[in-house]
């Protein structure tokens, strides 16, 4: 498919919005065609990140939907949840297609959403048509999507290190436990003491702790992998540490069958073997979010514990990477008709 | 008890050295008498950390038994595992009064130490007569201990967090699940460069993911505190995060019985309420490294979570403080008849 | 002076007050008797700062000028520039002895003050009688003083710097450049993306490169120190290091005379071995903002520049310490006729 | 030019290798050929650096001049000082052309030299032979060269900062003061305690206050920029922040002529206009190490300090991009006729 794509990015100067434009910069087979940010419209988005003088000095511009369906083939909405759920509709309306990277296309279950996210949905029946945006899950169906959700950090991290272990029924379902960590750019582009320097360095904590919005998008598709007609209730806790970008989720399992680390090894082998992003890592290693940050690398290990006939697997993103901005390009690629890995062929920065 | 104690610290220039020092400096109910170490004998202990420089300008010297029991009454060892249990048992015979930071000395099964440590031990009937040295479970022992052992800082946290729990019999000790993150500071003053800052900063991982010793530690103490005749096994899981000082337990069991918040926040109080250093928070706090950082606190929230029938549990402490230096002071003050909490009434730095 | 001081803090849960709150929480000579805080009055000190649980649980109270006057002796005012401008007098006329934080009563040329702050002093007659709180300039004075104000955090540093040079008149002050850096601590507490983690990290910066307010106040003391009718102009550029706390200046000069570094060493001497919070390093040491950190000291070294003829001097302290609050309890006890380093003798928490 | 250039590696696992390694990986018009590291050969480059994992999954290997003879077209030494001296001379004479990181053929006074770095020149004629490869001053020269001696890079980032002041006579030579901050990656990768996270996070501190190697090597440029027949002695004072990658050189001079702002301005546009590297920041705008980390841009503001007669200039770089790997590759590309910015029109991570 030679024909170049041309994006518009709807919240471009958010954490999300900035990471899609830096992997974005050097393409010319999907071309950044308009930058829109309702706080600095008239401004270059070198204005806002100087770091990107003579890269990008494109203008910013204010929403205006005639004027993106004129000018893009797709457009990213990086907005809040709530606001997408406003914006989205009307693009799709114009003919554009759509990734989306709030929760506000996620779920399929509209009850869920309006649950956990205290907000009526504006039109549940693009629920139904929305596709959830983990290419190792849905890549097929992505490649022809008019509406892309893309997901969310924490399920993307949780999903990947699941999919083999419930895909071969190797662990009982009721048994997750997900223990996660995030760097403080998850958080977004925000004015707030609490993500201040001088309170978050030399920091850890947990939060959500018995409640955060990604434990029941992390349920639906677990139950989907697990072939379950309900969602089963998972343990999922979330912590923040002082680091600008990385995410490591631990997950606990106990084993269904009497598999053991060959078994293991083995299926996790069988469904990632074939996926780029995806690197399983030798028996021995273990993932560092240093080893993965910039990229759209998922790096996993997968542990036997004999002791106490549970599994551990952990598996690193970088938050903003393939937790978000670098999963996005990977989507927009396969929509596009263009090979997966085009302009994520990159190491991080290691040190 | 009026009587000035005279302390020596054998390792005093390790990190759990430093902090004994930097919190016992302006003592003058326990006096620091004598500073061994190896690496600097001959220097001032402000020569090797000029912060201390007008503070504790105290000579470093060479380790020598027979004087350390000429000028001391209790005497710290800070020494690697197996270095302790070759110099510990001389200076008891001595007379020495020791309290020692080492795992030589906190098993009570030979066996286990032996398998995990791989050291034979080399005088097994101390393991009898030593006292596991956390002051919330052996307050009455350590007052009159010859031989204290400092726990490790993982089980500190771990325990601190379970003890109501398994106590109570409120959860079934065989789900317990133990994700716990560790400051750097935790593998104490070595130049090795996976402790460097380039490769430090930025990065979240785990380690030790199916065979840290401290999992030995925490199973010897919760059988105990649970009443089983027998360790269980227990999922435990370290990680290091990118912070000087701090550690933070999650820990996940089931419910054994049909307990809800209230009830577990009841449990927390009948145990803690009395405890000076445990804070047990309020109901929807949450406890951050940073408050207990530099000091001998540890910050508990107990969480029931009602989706799953489990109980979340959230400990934070000092892996310097709590985990290691300042719970040895708080021992300290109570084998020398002092209150418990003289010269650890202080709040961290906070930023 | 056996009386016990009742202290009020107005300001209390900024950074600075903050600190103060924490370096006397253990004092029985100075009480902490009132603590004001705008922003979130009713509430307890340990409900903003959790680190302070059991430790000081005080509440905050609004301003009431009445009842700070009848519960308090001495007051700290640590309020942004202007608004001590308005608060102090009140408190003055009240019968109430004051430290203040701000610039607004730091300088004697009204003009000055007036130029940098651009705003029109409320109370110029303080402007004589207030004394400026570095006591190793004014140690006498500030014991006497109705109003002491504090020093900037740059000045300070600055002037321990230099001190010894101008008075000595070894080096020429129309050729005077300080190179400093701060923690980011020192912008305050505040809600601002400029100062949160995420874009504060892995950055180093200048700011305020030709116009920083803090170079009339260091003018105004170089100039008295020097001897001279007028200020100089001195190059001073300030830059932002993604650490919490700490302070570097790096002064240059041309030396005056033909002094070397024996003279240079000498002069420093003089000037500052009887000085308890001034720790002039032997040669061949270097200041480290850690080894100051939590503290009041300020390290000095003094390195004369053979190739150039020009000396340099470093100078580092904790800009919330000696920067700020600490300073602060070293005049408060002076003020109350206490040893000066009361409270002080603390080494930092150097790792 | 179409040919392929086959690229040698020699030091491949330190972190300027590495970072050439990172710019490299995707190029196909240079090729890494061979990577040479006496520690590590016969393991992967992935093995030592995870992050690499199918991105550079080549072998490493032992020192083999006759191989790298065969199998590149130039080789690129990152070795230590004095290595590089022995190392240098053999690929040369076998053939190859060589960009060598080290100090031993940056100078053009062989006594200089050897009073630095104590070190006898082995091959004192390759000296007049080299190019100093900072190609904004000796771009034509770089093209042709058979041996380039990549700049330090205190010495790039001051001497960006200085060439449109010492070309232009706008300043008294005699009056540069360099003071500047480097980021822990500067001092390579090593396992020493002085690096270490706990004892490097949270300080900040000058080091070589009176001797660092770099000076002379700025001196030497500087001269030849102001026309001088000898270089003029220089005040530098460099320090470290607690920061991965990043360099700031604010530089201090005195004003030799009536120039203002305007006249500054001009005098950077008229050297920088031309650079792609180099982006001169609009009045108002100051540099940030953040926004240059993994970039090969330096990015430079200039301010006239009315008060004082002085020009400042701020530069910041990264110090292993446009400080030493990145820069390596613009010359890379000089040496074999491609456009000087292929591989290098990346952004930062900005966050």
């Amino acid at each position: 498919m030679s024909k170049q794509i041309r994006l518009g990015i709807v919240g471009a100067t958010g954490y999300v919005g900035l990471e899609m434009v830096r992997l974005l910069a050097g393409r010319q087979d999907i071309r950044l065609s308009t930058l829109v940010s309702r706080s600095f419209a008239g401004q270059l988005f070198s204005d806002v990140y100087p770091a990107f003088c003579k890269i990008v000095d494109l203008p910013l511009q204010a929403l205006d939907p005639a004027q993106l369906a004129a000018d893009c083939d797709i457009v990213v909405t990086a907005l809040p949840h709530g606001t997408s759920g406003q914006v989205v509709p009307g693009l799709l309306d114009l003919g554009l297609r759509v990734l989306d990277h709030s929760g506000d296309f996620r779920y399929k279950d509209q009850a869920v959403y309006e649950k956990d996210y205290k907000i009526k949905h504006p039109r549940p029946s693009l629920l139904q048509e929305s596709v959830y945006g983990l290419p190792e899950l849905y890549r097929a169906k992505i490649k022809a999507a008019r509406l892309v959700a893309n997901p969310g950090c924490y399920p993307t991290c949780s999903l990947l290190a699941l999919k083999p272990l419930l895909a071969e029924k190797l662990v009982n379902p009721a048994s997750l436990i997900i223990d996660a960590v995030s760097g403080v750019s998850g958080a977004g582009r925000k004015a707030d003491v609490n993500f201040s320097f001088t309170e978050t360095a030399e920091g850890f904590k947990a939060y959500g702790v018995t409640g955060h919005r990604h434990t029941s998008e992390i349920e639906q598709e677990c139950a989907r992998l697990a072939g379950l007609d309900q969602p089963l209730p998972i343990s999922f806790t979330p912590h923040l540490a002082p680091l600008k970008r990385g995410m490591l989720a631990t997950v606990y399992a106990d084993l269904a069958t009497g598999a053991g680390q060959e078994q293991l090894q083995a299926a996790y082998k069988k469904h990632y073997a074939a996926e780029w992003f995806v690197r399983l890592l030798p028996e021995g290693s273990l993932p560092d979010t240093r080893f993965v940050a910039g990229t759209n690398f998922a790096d996993i290990s997968v542990h036997h514990d004999t002791r106490t006939g549970r599994v551990k697997v952990l598996c690193a993103i970088d938050n903003l990477g393939k937790g978000a901005a670098a999963q996005a390009v990977q989507s927009l690629n396969l929509m596009a008709g263009l090979p997966e890995n085009i302009g994520l062929y990159l190491p991080g920065l290691a040190v």
